[in-house]
């Protein structure tokens, strides 16, 4: 949960009085999203997210994820839309931190997702692979394959007080991943935090996905990759295969994954979670004790890391053959 | 901000199964209310507020609080009013704990009211005092007049560690008040929080009230007093006597105060303001370091008592002659 911006009544008619939204008629500060503090607005004209962007984003970035989400907007991918003011400008500025109006998208998060919550939400990534086709501005991925040998430089100690003998095995990882890691592979505008959290559906069906401040250019499988570890593993540490098979197949209805983009799998999920245990130990030992938000637990990470290990081929399983 | 209790999908169907408010479209945690837990909940049927009530509320107290809500709002007061399941039941359970569903309030609270604001609040405090009227239920004011000695027997050196020798200044005050406190006036449910935080503006009207988690019965002018600190103090600490007499003025547009309410004001806003130092003194040390509700500045009130025992009649001064 976040709100770290509190925005007073004065500075939100300030805000509104650059748009055609009408009188503000309510602001509720929501526990969501654990880079920005968002807001649910209504005025006179409907119902709106402010998203104030705190210091996590990098304003530089901002315009390439605003524009992101009216281009995919614009391609019928349902998504919070950025409005913009009556000059036409998606970024303002409130209380000196950088903010945007976006659209309000309806939706329910799920905590357990089943193997038909997967097969939607494999849909609806490849919906958003092919919505962003086009999109004429880049991004790196700056927390992709090249990214973690550096970051874990300064994290190896922080490794081994998680989990003694656990620098080690990281590195030999960092190796492997380093070499085995395919360059060739299909790109575009990828999501880069499809976790649950971030994907919305109603009665049953995808309805949408937000939180779009990782999105970059990378390989689409690896968009698959950061997924299938997100959404099919089992409380109790196991991968589930069933699951896998069915975002696989659900992305496929959309999109074809190419042979090589499939034989890939094993060694992307292996990297998606290096990816993801890199940044929760590095967020795990940076977050101060009294803070209000409460660091993910990157044991989690390890334990996904440790079963891509050991059966290298597991997600295999999980792909049509 | 506060979110103690999380909701899964599943747990929302289950709860939402004895309601007739269609599927559930959408629910957002709101870092609001700082007793309980507050998501906005939006189904086919409307937006609605799920509270979830956590270990300060008195299970036993929500029948009060909830027949309240249901009773001002069948007079025209302008709150959240609980929404019945099938059954008729205003208090239901998720996750073992107690909640309500109610009906969404649109508004907007004020940061810094002005005089107008004052105003507006105070022909709202007179509105609930009079919608409540012949409501059968009670509940007596727990943190009255008669809470605050004992309550100050555990806290006076927390008082010295706030402040030194600010003990003694409070138990001279508690004496003076309770020899003094006036025991006659007209009485009937009150707010008992009636900060502008729990007050909602649209255009710059009164347009309602929330969380009435404090609500009791005590003297009307009591509930005028806890909103006179609340209200009228400026960010250096001085009594606004033009935002007092807007709010006391508004007030009596709706229901008229008698002579001896009127002259009991100042002590009564003494009293209120050591009701508010009291609960933020205890809940300063009460708080653990690293916990995610940030404990609300003692010293406020402790400044705000100052100013009442140095000018005792200075409330006057805003209470029309």
């Amino acid at each position: 949960m976040a709100v770290y911006t509190d925005i007073t009544d004065e500075e939100l008619a300030a805000l509104l009085a650059d748009f055609d939204l009408g009188q503000p008629l309510s602001l509720k500060g929501v526990a969501e999203g654990v880079e920005n503090s968002n807001f649910l607005l209504e005025t006179e004209a409907g119902r709106y997210f402010l998203t104030v962007y705190e210091r996590r984003v990098r304003p530089d970035d901002l315009p390439f994820f605003l524009e992101l989400l009216r281009w995919i907007a614009g391609r019928g991918f349902p998504s919070a839309t950025p409005i913009p003011d009556r000059q036409g400008n998606l970024l303002k500025t409130v209380r000196g931190k950088p903010c945007a109006i976006v659209s309000f998208l309806s939706g329910l998060s799920v905590r357990r997702p089943s193997a038909a919550h997967c097969r939607e939400a494999g849909a609806g990534l490849a919906q958003l692979h092919l919505a962003a086709e086009g999109f004429p501005r880049t991004r790196p991925n700056d927390l992709g394959q090249a990214a973690w040998a550096p970051l874990f430089a300064s994290l190896a100690s922080a490794a081994d007080a998680l989990k003694p003998g656990l620098a080690k095995t990281i590195s030999s990882d960092l190796e492997l991943l380093a070499f085995r890691w395919p360059r060739e592979l299909p790109q575009g505008v990828i999501h880069a935090d499809y976790f649950p959290d971030n994907v919305f559906f109603t009665a049953g069906k995808f309805s949408g996905a937000i939180d779009f401040y990782f999105a970059c250019v990378d390989a689409f499988a690896y968009d698959i990759a950061v997924a299938l570890n997100a959404w099919c593993f089992e409380p109790d540490g196991s991968f589930n295969i069933t699951s896998a098979r069915q975002l696989v197949a659900g992305y496929e209805t959309r999109r074809k994954l190419s042979t090589l983009e499939r034989s890939a799998l094993p060694v992307l999920a292996h990297g998606a979670a290096m990816r993801f245990f890199l940044t929760r130990l590095h967020d795990w030992g940076a977050t101060p004790a009294g803070a209000l938000v409460r660091p993910k637990d990157p044991l989690e990470y390890e334990r996904k890391l440790a079963v891509h290990r050991a059966s290298p081929d597991l997600v295999l399983y999980g792909a049509p053959a």
